[in-house]
């Protein structure tokens, strides 16, 4: 095998393999569904201005960018908001509002592969359109956590970080700092729980704060709970926004999924208010999902603000979380018959009876070649054959076959399926 | 709405479009299935090496293609062929034959939109590998007409016209015909239907062949039926094969959508024996479906010969053809139940009862704003709900909650479902 011919960063999806990937869609589907969201496609390939618009430089040095034979600058879209920004603004005077739309997107990011990240990958995407109340983001954050828990996981296996991006900045406008440097302060707060305490003041110490705010940022981040919040003396639409958020989210049994986290920011520029990002509890993996609230990116696209909140959950993260836990159903292709006849004579009606059971829908095999029964009945065993159905002369005379329960070793006659 | 921020000859899916080609990919998975097959998925991107290979040149010049950032040539998957091939490479040895694997892959190709082509698109791609018989040739060709059966497509709608590359070979050089002008000889033959005959003529003036050979095509394009195939006075051990596949293709019952078409040759050079393409009966369109034999492809990956067949069956000819005939179903996303509170004190119990009922797999909605009772339940009509879950004061206080079903409008009191 020529390796060199595997792109680095992607995956091969084998059958055992594409059968665990399923299973995950297929929960994110059922539990999104449930919520009342509509499933949605867009395509692999957008312009490369979309993600210039409102994403940040940092996701456009991610990007797999080409020029394509016609002069056009386009890009392998690295996650699914701007494109669904793009579409609803095009259709956003036409349809009642709150638009509630999911997709599991293929995204590609040109970034190093490692534990927990690849260059493909995919995602549960889900957004709620034209709807600013908390409860909005209360059903965000509820299909999040609901997803996970239909996968089999629990409260013990993972957090939601919860924030508000008007809250942090309420707080810090509250102490005496300049909007101008929110953005490089942003970045060293997303940075904060993963690097050492010296590297968060150095960078600290890098910004233009004098020594009265860097203290009111190190306060900031040991604020710990809910409760805390409650106790900080200024007012803050961000901080009330998130009390009623968390009220919500207690009501509704998704409070010991949740905490209060103030170094969750979110590092895209197009988020506002709520924040939120879910960890593996053990926290030694990358975010599982990331999402938040973002009032003003479909301006960029159609010149109205719309209010918006969605997250997007990778499959990697979680894959390799719910694969350490044994979550993931084995492999076992259902095979419900498999066919066998004594000799080539039996062929003809072999396939009719083959086309029959299939057309009902059941998964039916027989082998292509001529080969002995005792082989067959192997192959059929091998396969995890239900049944075999054996095609012999002497039954067919009566027009009947011979019908093997192989758990079971129980045999009977049957007639001929007919369709 | 900027328009300039959609890439040319791709699709925006929004809920109803969605839907129907969710319609489609759970209809060809079922009959994939149903046939044996096992589900793989692969990169949306390989090497550019890959196409190079073995697919010939036409196909490279309609890639996308691209170099990245880490000066790694590489390419948007025009097709699965190539990536299945190197699949299974990788595995050959480790697994039993024959492999039946199918997949529903996304595509690219950089070719001019129009009426049944895109730049991007889905297909159907079905694959036998490690079985040379005719009887595999059936089951890829059965999984097609089936699938198309399943949409609810019948032998007046589409038809499979099939041939045999090595009869085709075997003719030509029974005609004494160069074997290097075989390829551009392919070329016509292949267009000879599209094309009107004098183009065909000169195209056929255009290479070296004796006014008597030229005789020889001529005849070999008026061949019509499975009858005269038999009626040629040379051994050929194509046409004897496609004897044998017109014989099972009769036995299993598919011969009312079958005949034998000696244009069809298919343009990729890694065809070898039987090869075939569906055509709506109209043959207004471009083909639904194309597949063949490749028995020599698998050498370029392994260094073994490894005898395969299968097909691509695009979902864009395909979606236009369902949408004429009125095949897709029309969109309406189940709605169980919407919940309606007479006031905003009822939230807490609404909240905990949306997730009991969701978390059981029903489709659950709600206002998130605070509304009047008729103006949620006009929304609760319009999203086209089954029942709804009236939260008034007087019930809860007694532990009950009135379902009242739209469709019949009736009312009766419930107790608070409970997980």
């Amino acid at each position: 095998m020529r390796r060199e011919l595997t792109v680095r960063g992607t995956r091969d999806f084998y059958p055992d393999s594409y059968d665990r990937i399923r299973f995950l869609f297929e929960s994110w589907r059922k539990t999104a569904r449930s919520y009342g969201f509509e499933e949605i496609e867009a395509p692999m390939i957008e312009t490369l201005e979309l993600y210039r618009i409102k994403s940040g430089d940092e996701i456009v040095g991610q990007l797999y960018h080409f020029t394509d034979k016609g002069g056009r600058e386009l890009a392998l879209r690295p996650e699914l908001t701007p494109t669904v920004a793009r579409m609803i603004a095009a259709v956003q005077n036409q349809i009642a509002k709150p638009i509630k739309w999911f997709s599991i997107p293929r995204c590609m990011r040109y970034e190093k592969p490692q534990k927990g990240r690849l260059r493909e990958f995919f995602q549960l995407n889900v957004d709620v359109v034209g709807e600013d109340s908390e409860t909005a983001d209360l059903e965000v954050i509820g299909v999040a956590i609901d997803s996970l828990i239909d996968l089999g996981l629990t409260e013990k296996d993972f957090v939601v970080k919860i924030n508000n991006r008007d809250f942090v900045s309420e707080y810090f406008r509250h102490e005496g700092i300049d909007p101008a440097i929110e953005h490089g302060l942003f970045k060293v707060i997303d940075n904060a729980p993963k690097a050492p305490p010296e590297a968060t003041e150095d960078a600290l110490r890098k910004l233009p704060l004098s020594e009265e705010q860097r203290g009111g940022i190190e306060s900031y981040l040991r604020l710990a709970t809910a409760e805390d919040l409650r106790s900080l003396d200024f007012e803050s639409a961000g901080r009330d926004s998130l009390s009623r958020l968390f009220g919500l989210l207690d009501t509704a049994g998704f409070g010991p999924y949740c905490s209060f986290d103030p170094s969750v920011v979110r590092g895209l520029d197009y988020y506002t208010g709520t924040v939120f990002e879910i960890f593996d509890r053990s926290e030694r993996m990358r975010a599982i999902c990331g999402g938040g609230r973002y009032n003003h990116l479909l301006r960029e696209f159609s010149g109205q603000d719309l209010p918006a909140c969605g997250f997007g959950m990778g499959d990697v993260v979680l894959s390799e979380i719910l694969q350490d836990r044994g979550l993931f159903p084995p492999y076992s292709p259902p095979l419900d018959y498999y066919l066998v006849r004594i000799s080539g004579e039996q062929l003809p009606l072999l396939l009719k009876t083959a086309r029959v059971l299939r057309r009902r829908g059941l998964r039916v095999e027989y082998s292509y070649g001529e080969q002995n029964v005792k082989k067959q009945m192997a192959r059929a065993s091998k396969l995890g054959a239900s049944k075999v159905l054996i095609f012999g002369e002497d039954e067919i005379a009566r027009g009947r076959l011979v019908e093997k329960d192989l758990a079971t070793g129980e045999e009977r006659e049957v007639s001929f399926p007919r369709s």
